[in-house]
């Protein structure tokens, strides 16, 4: 099942479910309830599918990428939050600001919380999924590493719309079966199997609830993996997830915006 | 004048404002509308006087911790977020969970942001500060430090209840004449004075409304000095900041919480 958020031109956000191309709000995230008509998708602007409380990002979980840097693989996940006000959706115009210097696109499979969740066993991690998303983890490289004596994991991340998510929160994925895929202007820059992840899905979620409560709506971008390169104004990057769609945005100059 | 947030048994949370003894509800931080009658402040459980969209911290912003500890004075603010989950309020039981270690408090003088403010100047900044709050910034220093690959900022402060905060926001507050004074068991452990910052808070809001959008009830721990230093459960912890009051927690062991 594919949950979205969208608005009708001039009314307020709605979250819903799409379906045989039309779009059906809901009372909530994984609400049976209805809570208004059916609308054509194509009337619908989709926006970010969730709005998280947490917005939580991985780094070192792909076995390629850490053979490649020479990372050792984490026992537990080594994250980083992303701001609120980083998040954008499909569609969207991504501003690159000046002080951000050399920006990168990271595609991602994201992981969407269903059910409050503390110190959860895997098992119980597994069931607290609500579904799956696509994510574009943008990160200013030059923030990243501009103070030796403090790595600007949060500040490199948090730029108004880097953490770009969407089009769709998907339900059924099978996350082993699927590629990420990255398409810079059309060109296929980044291609890599989620399953090349060092800690899966249920097992991020069981031990990231050892460190706080997970809520529902919280979001955990996976990590990426090798083929994270250099974006420029005037390019657009698309991430596909089989499964899940397209999620699309171009990025702009700071006076275009 | 003293912004609080609270509950009456049994009642919603609401915001207001402390006066003589009584609180007088209003309807949002900084409004003039009245949202209720006046109830007496010993009737009402405080909580955090403000519940963030982001919960920012800084790291070595005081000219004596550089010191000693031989870091070079930052020109932009070196920060990390903390996760809504930590936050906790005045007379919470803080739990110390096995898995974080050594943990120490870490007094501080927070910032409420009043307006939504993005790339604006420290004149602008300073008139979008609402108020300032105490900041109890525990952190888990075994964490912290855990993965020489990656230092885990935002994990070693994000356990749940460690941002503690309050108990009000005061508006007419002169942050350079304050001393932010721990006590630990009632006895001085950390005492500090706010003028001996590097970046003062102007120039941290400016700063930071260059790295992306701050909006109403954003708060800013504005970093620790000399003192800080590691408790254990069944300690009382209290934040005091002439002006503002005393913000007390109380640690507990996992089982107890």
């Amino acid at each position: 099942m594919k949950w979205a958020r969208g608005a009708v031109a001039g009314s307020d956000a709605m979250t819903g479910v799409i379906e045989d191309g039309m779009f059906h709000p809901r009372a909530g995230l994984g609400s049976d309830i209805a809570a208004g008509d059916p609308v054509p998708v194509s009337d619908v602007t989709l926006l970010p599918p969730v709005v998280p409380g947490k917005f939580i990002g991985l780094w070192n979980n792909f076995k390629a990428a850490a053979e490649k840097g020479g990372h050792e693989h984490p026992t537990h996940p080594l994250w980083f939050f992303k701001a609120d006000t980083s998040l954008s959706g499909p569609g969207a115009e991504v501003e690159l600001p000046d002080s951000a210097g050399r920006v990168i696109f990271e595609g991602e499979l994201g992981i969407v919380i269903g059910q409050t969740c503390k110190t959860v066993s895997p098992e119980e991690a597994q069931q607290a999924i609500f579904g799956y998303t696509c994510i574009n983890d943008m990160t200013s490289l030059d923030i990243l590493n501009a103070d030796p004596s403090f790595p600007q994991w949060t500040r490199s991340k948090s730029f108004d719309g880097f953490g770009v998510v969407g089009p769709v929160i998907e339900t059924d994925l099978e996350w082993q079966d699927v590629t990420v895929t990255v398409l810079v202007n059309g060109r296929e820059r980044q291609s890599y199997p989620a399953s090349d992840m060092i800690l899966p899905p249920a097992h991020i979620v069981s031990l990231l609830s050892q460190d706080m409560t997970l809520n529902p709506g919280d979001l955990i971008a996976c990590g990426t993996s090798l083929g994270a390169r250099p974006v420029k104004a005037g390019m657009e990057v698309e991430v596909v997830i089989e499964g899940i769609g397209g999620l699309s945005v171009m990025l702009v100059a700071p006076s275009e915006a």
